[in-house]
């Protein structure tokens, strides 16, 4: 393709992108396809010829539309909004073209230092601290683009590890000099609430770090009593406490976890306290909102995701830490300093992250805070919490309808008055229909249909739609159920709804403290009809039943205290709980004993 | 901006782009800034206001591109390439708009499918072996696109640590059970040659995990009997091997470590092999290159960037496994497989990867490979190799100059005759002139200038060109050195001139094994001027020189036998080394006592 056809397409590309974003309504939002679909459709190996652009750019809407998920659609309501804006699109355009890696300073000096101008701007319009900022004085603090909230939450528990090593070191140097970092490590404990993100979970695993999840309170908050708790009982056991992930709008129901209390904590304790808030941080733009941000000053680290509701196209993460040196660190033995006058300003990001190049995603971030100015963004913020009161009142008015957690934004939970299981049934049914897309979470023991306003592009009256469509669908789940009284087990816990299999597969589409260490089963958790979810979902815990070796971490972890504490407790730790029962009483069958174990409070410890 | 507008500034955004990589030519390669040049441009907070698409734009022309390295231009010889082509920039234009997170199937289909299918299509390409692709039958292997190899060298230590935790404590059952994964990690050792990619070191600083790096030969080729030596001693010390990354195509100088033979060792002593092919790899779809991946069957994983040579724009890294299982496992503990029929098609890529999300980035790389066809790309990296030749040649015919390693494929390494010093100034030079850009690297005791052909757009004449300008300025510095004599010292020591002050901060530039840990210091690296270079880098080490607190780290790694061995280590190490010299005999002035020093081997250990 040369320049003079590249002005064409490119320009026909344009058109195409205006056509897909403005008539998005007539695309159904969920697609329709099975897994395997696309291999039916497309040759399993490459051309050995250039094949001319017609052909290949026909073959995005006969092959690649009819299986996008259209996170742009007004009528998605699934996970949180991953939003794009015009401005943002442009940006991404001229960044891709100029393609240059951001690693240091001297690989492209625009790239680093818009993206320090930028952090500033950023961190100052949702009210951080200048501790956080990047500034012409001694300061330490800054900020960093980087690709994910997963990757900002391993980042930081990296840099708060190496911290809490050399301090184990500088506190033991007679006692203990001979131990290596590995060893030390194994003595750190990290905490985070029972409603954190399943990357903080994910980080623990990669930096080989004690994780425990603290029980969260009615609210959905983390208690801070059994946070101090858990921390007396460690030191106790002679471990090392050193780190606290507090969240900031939890991906179940946008809860909150209070700062003010845990920072107190953090401080006197010596905790490295990193405050997630991927989804709600977009907010804190708005003044009315940021109450939630205070007692920022005790974090050590801030991280949120202008990809999700500044409409900054997806990756963009915003991370702010009080002191760069401990990444530093983290990513170099001792690094040394070449001190000069402009060192601020002369930043090498690649030692703030994991890759070791960028690319230059100021730019995108840049033409949308100046296309939308403050106000602008304020607006489209206060717009999105407006549609989600709306559709909250929506329902309240239908009785058949719980809101089993106060609606804080844009993200508004429901359930179904007659319990977990037609709720659930009531979620595959809008999934498989397709025309509006929403994912489940699990509240300790409610299993409820999240509904996030997502796109710009809503408008009051997609909200009444939508609710048309729910309250439908619901009539229909509820009429089947009366008729057929399938399963009639009203209000039952969500763990025994589990070992029913009659829902659980659903919650794979939730990256909620619920979600799945199932592998390759997203797939399932859309279907309608529940055989084809339950019978191998049965099929398989009956196969679990049969195995009879077990590892000693299985069973570790079936005995242990997550299960006594009735924590919220991920998906597979409660199939562990199944599987160990089963194997205690592998002689029953399925139902049989499901039926006799419904209160999970009688099941002793062996 | 509403649909219209978009419609405008995007055919308007087109013409630019096409008319910057069109006129490319005409921009000074290396800008001519210094840090902190923006911050006296650019407003230090957000707009409160909209402001009007015009004056956002206008400032790309006005502030950005006098501060960008222009990475698309055919003067551009540093690094690796990092090349986009229309059809990339068409593709992500594309994915942009579509926006979908890509953590699960369910989550964008199309995304994931596509994905799988594409990353068969190009291990079939390079010609990796069939147990390394997704296929519909039993196999456990598969492709992923991760965002660097940074990314794809951690991901798979992560993995393959996973598997010699549960390796030792299966065979150790009875005897440590009680110890944990942190504990085991302890005596794991990781092994890669002295020419590996600093990122090796980053995924073992992440990882917690010893790394050993083994010499290599006089072709940088790492030496495999030093390999089984190591590995043996750390048996011996009861430690525990687990992984070697072997490189195709090292940064330096593109070496190319021998599958052949690391492979058996690899396989007797049940190490994963990883192997790094993140620049050569692209090669590889040239049969007549692809004799550097004989012995890829011994490896558990592979990794390149069609980001650098392929045109695909950054990022796009093509990573394969021969067991996705080790990955899954990496990222859960003890997650549960779902089966069905479809589940090779329905991967849910979450637990791929470290992030939990992912950009639709299969689709630019489907674009690219649609439109150039197989024998397209074939013909793009043959005609990068043709160039580099070319620059060979002409190096060869100038006797100044020497080539102190082989060209494979696109990579020439070039120095002056008259030793590191001179060498040095040139690169400096040529970089504060700004119209080529090239950046060094350590050859053990050699400085060499890297000559990347990078553009698609490169001529023979622009090769002929740049040499040109290469051969004026070596005239120049030639010519200065032998009127001033300035510290006539030929054929130092790459540590004796590091001593000296002479160079080292210029391979601040380098990701190469000598790569630097210092920080925000790439800026200094450029400058010609050696005085604002030499005089605060002189100036920092005597002040190190005068600390007298040293930490128990760093005095271990100065003693320690990477110093004595003479191994390739890093800027840092070396820095280190000369620390601790200065710290034994403070009271000698600086340059009499590395005047006293120039043979390592005379220094004793203490």
């Amino acid at each position: 393709m040369d320049f003079a056809e590249y002005r064409l397409r490119g320009k026909e590309m344009v058109d195409y992108i205006a056509d897909y974003l403005e008539n998005i309504r007539d695309r159904r939002v969920y697609p329709n396809v099975k897994p395997g679909y696309m291999s039916q459709l497309i040759p399993h190996s490459a051309p050995l010829d250039a094949e001319p652009w017609d052909q290949v750019f026909g073959d995005v809407e006969k092959y690649i539309m009819p299986g996008i998920t259209h996170w742009q659609s007004p009528y998605m309501h699934a996970y949180f909004p991953a939003l794009n804006s015009f401005p943002s699109l442009l940006g991404d355009m001229l960044a891709d073209a100029i393609n240059c890696l951001g690693f240091t300073w001297a690989s492209s000096p625009a790239c680093t230092e818009l993206e320090i101008l930028i952090m500033n701007w950023l961190g100052k319009m949702i009210g951080l601290t200048d501790e956080f900022l990047h500034s012409s004085t001694n300061s330490k603090g800054g900020g960093v683009i980087q690709t994910t909230a997963s990757e900002a939450t391993l980042i930081c528990l990296l840099a708060s590890r190496t911290e809490a090593i050399q301090k184990y070191r500088d506190e033991n140097e007679t006692i203990e000099s001979e131990l290596d970092d590995a060893e030390i490590n194994s003595r750190l404990v990290a905490y985070c609430s029972d409603q954190a993100h399943s990357s903080v979970e994910k980080a623990g695993l990669i930096g080989l770090v004690k994780l425990r999840y603290i029980e969260s309170d009615d609210v959905y908050s983390l208690r801070v009593d059994k946070l101090i708790e858990a921390i007396e009982c460690d030191k106790k056991k002679n471990l090392t406490p050193f780190f606290v992930c507090a969240t900031l709008g939890t991906t179940a129901a946008c809860a909150f976890d209070n700062l003010e209390l845990i920072g107190p904590v953090c401080k006197k304790e010596n905790l490295w306290l990193h405050v997630d808030a991927a989804y709600a941080g977009s907010s804190f733009i708005c003044p009315e909102f940021r109450k939630w941000l205070k007692g920022i000053h005790y974090a050590q680290s801030f991280a949120f995701n202008p990809s999700k509701w500044l409409m900054v196209n997806f990756d963009c993460t915003a991370m702010w830490v009080k002191n760069c040196e401990a990444l530093h660190r983290t990513f170099n033995v001792e690094p040394l300093y070449l001190r000069h006058e402009n060192s601020g300003h002369g930043i090498d990001y690649m030692h703030w992250q994991i890759p070791l190049s960028k690319r230059f995603r100021a730019l995108k971030l840049w033409f949308v805070i100046r296309s939308y100015g403050i106000k602008g963004l304020q607006n489209h913020i206060r717009e999105g919490v407006k549609r989600a009161q709306k559709f909250e009142s929506l329902v309240r008015s239908d009785s058949r309808f719980l809101i089993p957690a106060i609606r804080h934004l844009g993200l508004v939970v429901f359930s179904l008055q007659h319990g977990n299981h037609l709720t659930e049934r009531l979620l595959k049914r809008l999934n498989t229909q397709g025309d509006i897309h929403c994912v489940p979470a699990a509240l300790k023991d409610k299993y409820v249909i999240r509904f996030t306003v997502s796109s710009q592009y809503t408008t009051d009256d997609d909200i009444v739609k939508d609710w048309c469509k729910i309250e439908n669908a619901a009539t229909i789940i509820i009429s089947e159920h009366e008729t057929t009284k399938f399963l009639n087990v009203q209000g039952e816990y969500l763990t025994a709804a589990k070992k029913l299999g009659t829902f659980g597969t659903s919650l794979l589409l939730s990256n909620t403290p619920m979600s799945p260490k199932v592998v390759n089963g997203s797939f399932a958790a859309i279907f309608e009809k529940e055989d084809s979810v339950l019978s191998p979902w049965t099929q398989w815990l009956n196969q679990l039943c049969n195995e009879t070796k077990f590892s000693p971490n299985l069973q570790k972890r079936t005995r242990g205290d997550l299960f006594r504490s009735r924590k919220q407790f991920s998906l597979d730790s409660r199939l562990n709980v199944v599987h160990q029962m089963f194997f205690r009483i592998n002689s029953s069958p399925l139902l049989e004993f499901v039926k006799n174990t419904m209160n999970e409070d009688e099941i002793k410890e062996e």
